[in-house]
C-alpha cells in the first residue's frame, strides 16, 4: 500500500494524528516531574525523549508548549530542573492519565495517584513509583521554527535505578524494570528481548552476547 | 541505588555509555537509505528517530557526523532525500550489522544482505524487507553545539505499508509489523500489547479500547 503525499494531507486531521504518529517506531514512555517556584508539581507524559550523547551525558526532548504539557515546559524554563522517570507496567495507565487538561492549581501526583518523591539538593519531584529515573538540568532550548515546538536539551545529573538492573559492562535492562514502550499516540507495550548483540565490524556478522556484555575475548 | 553526578562522570567511558544510552528508554530502530550523486547507496541503523508534528508531518533525528553515519549525513546534506525504514524481526541483526564502519565504497546493503528498492519519483533507496516506510525530505539541520551532533528534520512524503496493518482510526499496529524496539547500545526486543488507551480526560481515569480506535460513543 502506498500513501502518496497528496492523499497524507488529505486525510482527515485525526486519522492523519494517528497514522504520522505510528511511522517513527516505538517509542520511550516517559514521566516528566517538574515544580513552580510556589511549590506546585507537575507530571506530564512524554514520547520523544531521545538519547544525545554520553560524554557529556545529554537528553533531548519536544515539547508542544501550547498543548498540554504547557505547565511543565514553564516551570523547565522558570527553575532549570525537571527530573525524567520511566513509566512501568505498575502504573502505565496512570502515567497515560496525567495527559489529561488538568488545571495548573492541581498536581497530577494526585490527581492520578502518583507519589511526589524529593531528593536533597534536588528541587524537582520524582516519581516513587518509577524504577529508573533522573534529575535533568536544563542547558538549552531550541525553537523549532518548523512546527512551532521547542526541543529541550538537559544534562543528566543524578541517576536513581534498582541496582540488581544494572548489569557489568553498564546497562540497564529496562526489560527487568518492566518499562514499557509506547506506538502511536495511545498503545502501551511490555517487552520480550530477542537479545544483545555485539559491537557490530565490517568482518564478521553480529552474534548474540549476554546481558552482562561481551565476554572479555569479544572486545 | 543512587548514583550522583560525580560517581557518574567518573565511570570509565565505555561503562558510562552503556549506562547512560539506557536512560532514555526504549528506542525506536530504523534504518536511514540515502544515496550518493554517483548513485552509491548507503544504510544505517539509528535509533533516535523521534515525531516532530502530524500537521506538517514531520520527523526528526539525531546524528554523530563523526561517527559510523558520516556518509548518510553527507547524502542527506547533498542530495535532501532520505528514507526511514522500520526495523522487524526477520532482519535485526543486519539492521544492526549496518552499524560496522564500511568504506562508502561498500554499500551497507550488499554488505548486510538488504534489498534496496527503487520508487518512481523517489531518489533515495528503501529497504524493501522492511515492513513500513517513507521517504522524506530535508527541510532544516540544526548543530546541536553542546555536544557537536545534528539534528536532522524532514518532512515525511510517501508511505509504505502493508495494509492490513492500518486500523479504522489510522493508526498502524507496529507489533503486528513485527516492528522492533532497542534498549540501550545493542539489545532489541519484539513487544506484547498492553492496550491501547482511551484520550485522557480530567474527570474519568482511561479505558482499554480495541485496535480500530474508540467507539462512537467514547469520541
Amino acid at each position: 500500500m502506498q500513501i502518496d503525499k497528496q492523499t497524507l494531507m488529505d486525510f482527515p486531521q485525526r486519522y492523519r494524528t494517528q497514522l504520522i504518529n505510528s511511522l517513527s517506531g516505538f517509542k520511550s514512555a516517559n514521566l516528566i516531574g517538574s515544580i513552580d517556584e510556589s511549590g506546585q508539581t507537575n507530571l506530564s507524559i512524554v514520547s520523544s525523549v531521545v538519547h544525545l550523547g554520553a560524554h557529556p551525558p545529554l537528553v533531548g526532548l519536544v515539547m508542544r508548549p501550547n498543548t498540554v504539557p504547557r505547565h511543565t515546559f514553564e516551570n523547565i524554563k522558570n527553575t532549570g530542573c525537571y527530573t525524567i522517570n520511566q513509566v512501568s507496567q505498575s502504573f502505565w495507565q496512570q502515567a497515560h492519565q496525567t495527559s489529561a487538561r488538568y488545571e495548573k492549581a492541581q498536581s497530577e501526583f494526585a490527581q492520578v495517584g502518583l507519589t511526589a518523591q524529593f531528593v536533597d539538593g534536588i528541587k524537582a519531584p520524582f516519581v516513587l513509583e518509577s524504577r529508573l529515573k533522573y534529575s535533568v538540568k536544563l542547558r538549552e532550548i531550541i525553537h523549532l521554527a518548523v512546527n512551532n515546538t521547542e526541543f529541550v536539551i538537559g544534562e543528566i545529573e543524578h541517576v536513581l535505578v534498582e541496582p540488581e538492573a544494572v548489569r557489568a559492562d553498564g546497562f540497564i535492562d529496562l526489560q527487568a524494570l518492566e518499562t514499557v514502550t509506547v506506538s502511536g499516540l495511545d498503545s502501551y507495550h511490555r517487552t520480550e528481548r530477542l537479545s544483545r548483540l555485539s559491537y557490530a565490524k565490517p568482518d564478521l556478522m553480529p552474534s548474540e552476547i549476554s546481558l552482562d556484555g561481551p565476554t572479555p575475548s569479544m572486545k
